[in-house]
């Protein structure tokens, strides 16, 4: 098992990626070899004031990055030796059996997007944030910001995806799918949820429970919340913003915790045809640590292979 | 000044619409007089074990009223009896000078603008919600609901009824303006977000400061935020979510007390052609009483003027 790590991605690099992969090194080293991918000089300066050794990874060398403020598409073609593009272009390759990135989460998408190809049938890739409900399980919101637009069946490939993730990779059985509304009934919501929830009615592929408000979020009414990527996105840094607050006026615990994004790592970019993972831009060490622990459980999963198969019924209905 | 209580809405009727009459009378009772709007039976009783005296209020007699389930727009001719119709017909005939229920919030706001009737050039009215920043300022969220589907078009107007409300009401000089988004970026959002970017930086009424994210919502970034009701509504109800929890697992304190919406009483629905104040149909007799507090000002301000003056423009311009 090969792992990429994008040494220069992310606010904190490249303190925040070496520590990542020095705090997996000493936890984790056993499950994988990472391959670091960055400035050969910074890393190496990097693991030295770390007090890690060079020969405990590989090192990939580039001094090219896509930077938090460059526009994804314009930067991932004029940047071809960009640590996001080396790190797809080797999972594609099969050189990586996947690759973590706290950069540019556009670009990574993107990336992912064209660098790894869409799974036939699924209509846009996804990304999802894992958060644990208020009995302590680990639960999907998704999409969070990968599309802001969203058709009917664009929601419904989402609960799709994020099923099959949550079931290979989270190993939840059959789980439950919500589609996120302002009401509990079919009749509530926006044309598009309106016709999502018809649509995943008729889904046997998954296990759809209905609506969801806001307020069920962190409650156990699913393990799956579907919704477009524009309420998803506002409502994940909403809930980001009170963990900054609730940490500085209250002890620490599992509550406050629970919205600490760094304890579950990145998310997948689920959809296409490997395994790419997004970490927030903020990730610390022990974020990407995390990351790079999801990443391996991602690849050793059948998640990519249990998608192809899901997807080729809409594959062969868009005639792809 | 007269104001309509809508004793047969709300999860805790009569208990908690009394209870919030008979607190008013008791701290504020010379700034209105309250017109009870129930079945006068259930008043009397009501009022008998809470220890207040019927002298002290008006009542209107009626056993309809529109239940928390009922569908808003049928409901709404089905039973003309209903309080909320008979509070609103009350508002529209001048009888009082405004009226608040925790009813039906559908039905509120179907009464409203049917009722009442909207103000020339609003292309929809709208309900928003009011919380306390970091900074213990009031700000307001709008729409959380009344709207699913926005177009460009009603997001202005939404900036411009919440400005209006804040100056006027809330008291804050030139309120900013902000625009939910998944990005600070102009090139961010949805198709209507962006927009609607472009057409508030061409509205002079409107102290417009550009785009917010989730995270900001708690900051200072802007008095009024404005977004799509489908947004606004998940994560209104996620907040409120969040101090349910908050308060069974730390001592209450000012910041988990701002999560707590009785302090704040209802909101007015903004565009219409009177004072209707909508509460949270689990309001107790603390927020019902806030709510009172919130429709005196309101109908002892310029709101409805200002929105008028305001509109005008627009509503020159769709030739209304």
């Amino acid at each position: 098992m090969r792992i990429g790590v994008d040494i220069l991605g992310g606010d904190f690099f490249p303190q925040a990626p070496v520590e990542g992969a020095v705090r997996f090194l000493k936890q984790h080293g056993n499950r994988a070899r990472l391959v670091l991918i960055g400035d050969e000089k910074l890393i190496l300066a990097e693991l030295a004031r770390q007090g890690a050794s060079p020969v405990d990874f590989d090192i990939v060398h580039t001094e090219e990055y896509i930077g938090m403020e460059d526009s994804p598409t314009q930067a991932i073609k004029a940047k071809p030796r960009s640590t996001i593009n080396i790190g797809i272009q080797m999972v594609k390759e099969k050189k990586l059996d996947g690759f973590v990135s706290a950069g540019n989460t556009g670009a990574m998408l993107v990336a992912s997007i064209f660098g790894l190809g869409t799974i036939p049938g699924v209509s846009r890739p996804t990304i999802g944030v894992l958060f644990p409900n208020h009995e302590n399980h680990m639960t999907m919101l998704c999409d969070v910001g990968a599309n802001v637009d969203c058709k009917p069946e664009t929601l419904r490939h989402f609960a799709l995806l994020g099923s099959i993730f949550m079931t290979e990779v989270m190993k939840i059985e059959n789980p439950r799918v919500a589609l996120m509304n302002i009401g509990e009934e079919e009749s509530k919501g926006n044309a598009s949820v309106q016709a999502a929830f018809q649509l995943l009615k008729e889904t046997p592929q998954v296990n759809f429970t209905g609506n969801a408000e806001g307020r069920d979020l962190y409650m156990s009414l699913a393990d799956v919340y579907v919704c477009d990527g524009f309420t998803g996105n506002i409502v994940l840094k909403f809930g980001e913003s009170l963990y900054n607050v609730l940490k500085t006026r209250y002890k620490s615990d599992d509550f406050i915790e629970s919205f600490n994004f760094e304890n579950y790592g990145g998310v997948p970019v689920l959809g296409v045809k490997g395994i790419s993972m997004i970490g927030h831009g903020i990730s610390s060490g022990k974020a990407i640590e995390m990351m790079i622990v999801r990443a391996i459980e991602a690849a050793e999963s059948d998640l990519l292979i249990k998608i192809e198969e899901a997807f080729q019924v809409f594959a062969a209905e868009s005639g792809k």
